[in-house]
């Protein structure tokens, strides 16, 4: 059995150190990300950022709780996936929690140092705030991307006077990534939604909107659709964790009742095998709403099940 | 975007009064029920009172942390819909938490209240016992009316000599409804039940007992049927938050495994929509045993339904 | 209504004593277990033992809250069932926490001490390191049996260098119990499965595995064939509650999403009935990581489902 | 070392048969206290009754919690002093949690039954109003008695309009026995009081108040000022938990911030001995709101204590 | 028993709303502060703001958390002591979570408006950055005041670099209040202090600094230096949650091990009594780590005391 | 302010990394020591190992909630000391949970190797079994030590029968310590107890039991004796955290009520500057029952005050 003594070594070196990279992969120091990350395929980052929220904050935390998570997600086959697609932990992007102007700037310079590299980024936020930078990062190396968004809020909020001050908080990252043309037209799919919507921007840019009824009736046959509507285009994955029901992740900061089933919420993940991930995130777990902790582990599995997802099935990626 | 502005007032003056009227509509003070409920369809109330529980008790606190909970629970087409059927928030009926005799008159005399407002009373308990004078009330208005009830079990439990004094505990309030004749014959429909019930009483006031396992084959069809043998009776809807698993509700006093999930509840309460709903109620809510609010936010999200139910789709009400 | 009248006997008893036999079941003295268990067809222990366990220990205490717990499963047609099988509760195996060795003689003899008597054991551990002493009584007493186990992991591997000391830890007692031929070839039935398997083991010994996507597609039809190839063989059932979604049962020791609904294992469990059960046990909940008693409520009902099964439905048994 | 062996002994048989007596003394069955009791010195008994509560209720589930945390309050010095003081475990007044009169009638009955047989009732509550009945029975037979009454409130309120019904709620029972004349005159001494007192009633009953400014100055000069004061008076002690901090007793229904440490309670509690006690209560111990059965092991150790200071030092009692 | 009828018509209240105004005190409508405020001693705020958090955020929903366990804070003197003051609850300051000028901006416009009507702020943080605009409200009306400064840290921090944007996180107000002239030259009086502070600008202030373990040696002896050093001057007082030990306010942001115990922290505020108080507030309370409200509870009963402080005991204020 | 900047930078470093090492100190690989430990005077490590535990088990997370706990727990000056001291961090020796021998070797080797590179060990345990091989690797280095023992209980068990296999259990290690002459006769010093001792073996040895009475009576005075008693003879420091009362540290496996304040454990700790320290351990921090991290938090204060001990006032060392 040579996995189990894998195994073994794994939890050796976990035991050893005391430390909790995502899923014991090895740490770099990405200051000099070209040779950090060199012959990586995944680049795991967190971003303990949580200056976008509106009512629950906490998300910073978040990378260190899923990271320790993480160590219990992994399995013999999950061991040979990630070794198998060269992920490394590139730590987390130091955004300071009360500038969003600079985290902007760092997560976007951050993001950009991994795709240079030739390696898709796999996030920890942080709010949803933090992927506005990401897709700019994105759209600027490659163009327009599709974007799968899975959420219970369609987070294409307006500016808001009364939250005041910078005007990207963690309810309108997508309307900006729209406005801003980071996503090709007609290729962003919001799936789960059940918190309302704005109809005028969904028509304008032929948004594509999977509330959580459409999921309901079957996550197979509605990704089935989504990726026909793709196809072969560079795709990037933003999941939010209220996306799946409270039950199953207490812990986020805009909980919505009757969402995602935890088994649904894996399954859709899973069946983005076969589509061009250029990156994934898992956004605003929230800790200390958290209960033994359900939501870390469940984030820490959905991005692996991403990472797995990556050049599955026929592995070219 | 006129619905942003409308939030962003809405969560102005939530923050700017820290008081929470249940989804922040115009609290009134319904010492004179005529004028304070005028012009209102729908009228909320709490009753902390929980003197009628066996296992657990605390529901008493559940009118607050459901109003708190509500808060979170409003989106841009909740904020339309309560105003448009004139919600207002007529505070909690003093129930002293010893006397079941003062409860039930108390609630009797506030509910008919808000049905001679013409108004629709939605209701947060309080254990189960409440619903009793509240059916009273409602008959004594509208005559036997059929009724909608959720819940894990029938609570048609005869007088227990254990339990001793008041025989009106909150494991017996249907069968008290059935036996005064509040319910016409043939329309208590009961559903998700799961802990056994009187052969004896359903038969002899044919009583529908649709249980968990016909729920769990599609709450659709279920509904349908529901629907179907109501009609256009006046109709009042009872939700004992433990017909919920306790994964999506724990804070109840009497779980019981193998319930409905969140995302049924809330989909038969959409489906009450086409019914002449003259009052609903959510009961059985016990905050110290929730976990990260979790069952209040539910709470009042099925209450908020229920209100979008109220002469929906047709809208005559 | 005469079963009202058990039911208030019933909880005045455990209000009367304090004391919490599972299910308030007469509670026997089982050092002389051929006289203790004189009549009764069901002998209901608990083995407080978590010396096995690799990730969070605290199983230990599992027969204490499930019992406590299991006043709560009951109602009136559980009480006449109990009854009618003459259950009673055997006490605890006093399985020393830090001695793997003589674990696993005590509880060899006590479930011996059962079998002999001619009645059931139904089980709650500890973790599941104490099912390979069961199997070997058992299998002792009957021959290889079938099992059918249910669980998020084959605990199939193998003694582990890193964990250490005794090899029996609680990852790896199916695969001492396939290798001892405790259980028939082509009876282990694996069911729930999500955490990889060892492909070798499994063809080796005609092991049958219905991982969680087969369970998802529908609990009956996969029972009917689970049931259809075991035939009247005797069975013997171990419920690991890992097998259920951490959301339904937060308090185990190495949670994995995407599991069982506890409707689904719920059904799972009834759907038993017409099997030769010869025994049962529902092992690794972990009380300190629960919240509001979830998880012991459900085991207590599982326990009580699987009782329920045995001898039904033609109740020969 | 005999005692280790002791101790063994006594994991044994808790581990053995899953039964929590308080502090695992032998439980008896309390239907016929002359026989039952015959030979104790000390009765244990649970009263699990909460009907009298304004705030948060809970503290019907206070025995068994108080029983499950006593085995961990017991060292080899317990279990000496438990037996030599010949201790049982009577179990728990099954007092109706909706009628406070059956309720006063079983404790008066109960505790009656304890001291006709010449042994000492242990009480754990339960909210505070089952001190009455208690106390009625114990003046029934001693005549007015010395009352050491340890709580953050006076609990000499009157009857209350609102709270409604019977007017014996737990805020109110030492008011009716100063009334009742069951308390001699200059003989109740409430100690830790913070939350205010009723003047009038203070004078006209020479009620020695200690409040919690006069505790911290020190609990032994304190106490020899009470002893003092009590002589060899037959005293009765009633310790509200409440009187201690919330973070040293979280689980409690009316916590006021402010009180004893877990120090100064053991302490004072420590410090009765000497005085000619026929009987102890600790009540208001309420589980759901515990935090690591912090309170329940306080209340457990506490009662021990109590149960020390029976006939110590000189052991004649 | 005049008192007892108050509370009672005082919990009425509470329940028949189901608000909660601070204390149950009249709630009023601050938009017109001169008029709403009239004939007022004592105005209640909270401020919703936990834009400056360093640690763990979550301080923006104390006022709500507060003002709930705050009606369990009070009795019959209380309620006199109050109504005694003219206590209003003038809601809260609707301060934008993300933007720390407009929150300075609107709460120095509140707390003018609070000192313009004559009457005293007592306000409910919040982070403790609100400090700075209170102070510059009470410095602009009165000139540089004294301050009494309870807390674990000096809160006199340099702007970070590394936490970017706005400089006035909730480390560094007292250093802006220094340097800005709003304390009068040697009236900062910091105590409880245990986490280390700046030298320099102590001396180039003259600050007072009284470490935790100062006050260890006597609450009263301390305070009698204060109230000494303070004479008649105009005297603002900030308390910051975290000067008491987490074991007794579990629920605050950047926890510090070895602090004031509660009875010290009231013992602290009582003492108070005799200063001229112009103000006062309660800051870092952070409800989603505390346990059964102990740290709201305490929060509320420090705010109480320091209204009772207000005046006492000459009563001329 | 030149600390400030460090505090950013160390801030920085920890948010960059998202790893934890002890207080942000540099983490080493420790598997060649003595180049790993060069120039160290502390080296940090921790021991994943709760297999000796008799009530709650669990301790085997500590060294990761108490490395996580630690970043908050510095300040400028901590970081002074530390990097003053050298201090590196280890990581965590792998023991095997479920084999004590294995255990007691790795720790030993695990020690040596640190003392040889002529650092002092500080440790996390791990319920209190790892420190018989501490002391056994102290005392082939040094000779008999002088100890001193900070606990609610004396851990001078004998071997229990009933507890089964390896005698080395969590409840024993200073027997075996003082019969092992690891500890030079009479320079056994047990501080804090309160659970009762073994009478024979303290007078055998001349063990010195300051018992909590003693504690309470002044920290300083008994730690002057204490400090008198002891001289220069090398010192080992053992911390048991049940030591501290539960409602300062709940996060512990066999709590007992009436315990150390935090304040008075972090004067004991300082106190002993000036002893000639050769190493110091914290044990039986128990995360899975802690609440808000108060335990962890608290476990790495006192850590970091015995590394600032090591050397002070003299800075000999």
């Amino acid at each position: 059995m040579k996995y189990r003594d894998d195994t073994d070594q794994f939890l050796y070196e976990y035991v050893r150190h005391g430390m909790t990279p995502f899923f014991g992969v090895p740490s770099v120091d990405s200051s000099d990300p070209a040779s950090a990350y060199l012959g990586a395929r995944v680049v795991l980052l967190g971003i303990p950022y949580d200056g976008g929220t509106s009512q629950n904050p906490g998300a910073r935390f978040a990378p260190y709780s899923v990271r320790q998570a993480s160590i219990f997600a992994v399995n013999a086959d999950a061991i040979g996936r990630l070794s198998g697609r060269g992920a490394v932990d590139g730590g987390n992007v130091p955004a300071p929690p009360r500038s969003p102007s600079a985290m902007r700037e760092l997560v976007e310079h951050a993001i950009t140092g991994v795709l240079s590299a030739g390696a898709a980024p796999f996030v920890v936020g942080g709010d949803h705030s933090v992927v506005l930078p990401i897709l700019r990062a994105v759209a600027k190396r490659l163009g327009p991307v599709a974007v799968v968004h899975i959420d219970a809020h369609t987070d294409t909020a307006t500016p808001s006077e009364f939250l005041g001050g910078d005007p990207y908080h963690h309810g309108a990252p997508l309307r900006y990534a729209l406005e801003e043309g980071l996503i090709e037209r007609g290729q962003l799919h919001q799936i789960g939604i059940r918190m309302g919507f704005d109809a005028a921007l969904t028509r304008e840019h032929a948004v594509n909107i999977y509330d959580i009824d459409e999921v309901a009736q079957g996550v197979r046959p509605l990704m089935e659709r989504v990726r026909a509507a793709i196809g072969q285009r560079p795709t990037y994955v933003t999941f939010d964790i209220d996306a799946v029901d409270p039950a199953f992740a207490p812990g986020t900061g805009t909980p919505a009742p009757g969402g995602l089933t935890s088994r649904e919420a894996i399954a859709l993940v899973r069946s983005l095998g076969g589509l061009r991930i250029v990156g994934m995130d898992v956004v605003e777990v929230l800790p200390a709403l958290d209960h033994a902790d359900l939501t870390s582990l469940l984030a820490a599995t959905l991005l692996m099940q991403g990472i797995a997802a990556l050049g599955a099935p026929g592995e070219p990626g």
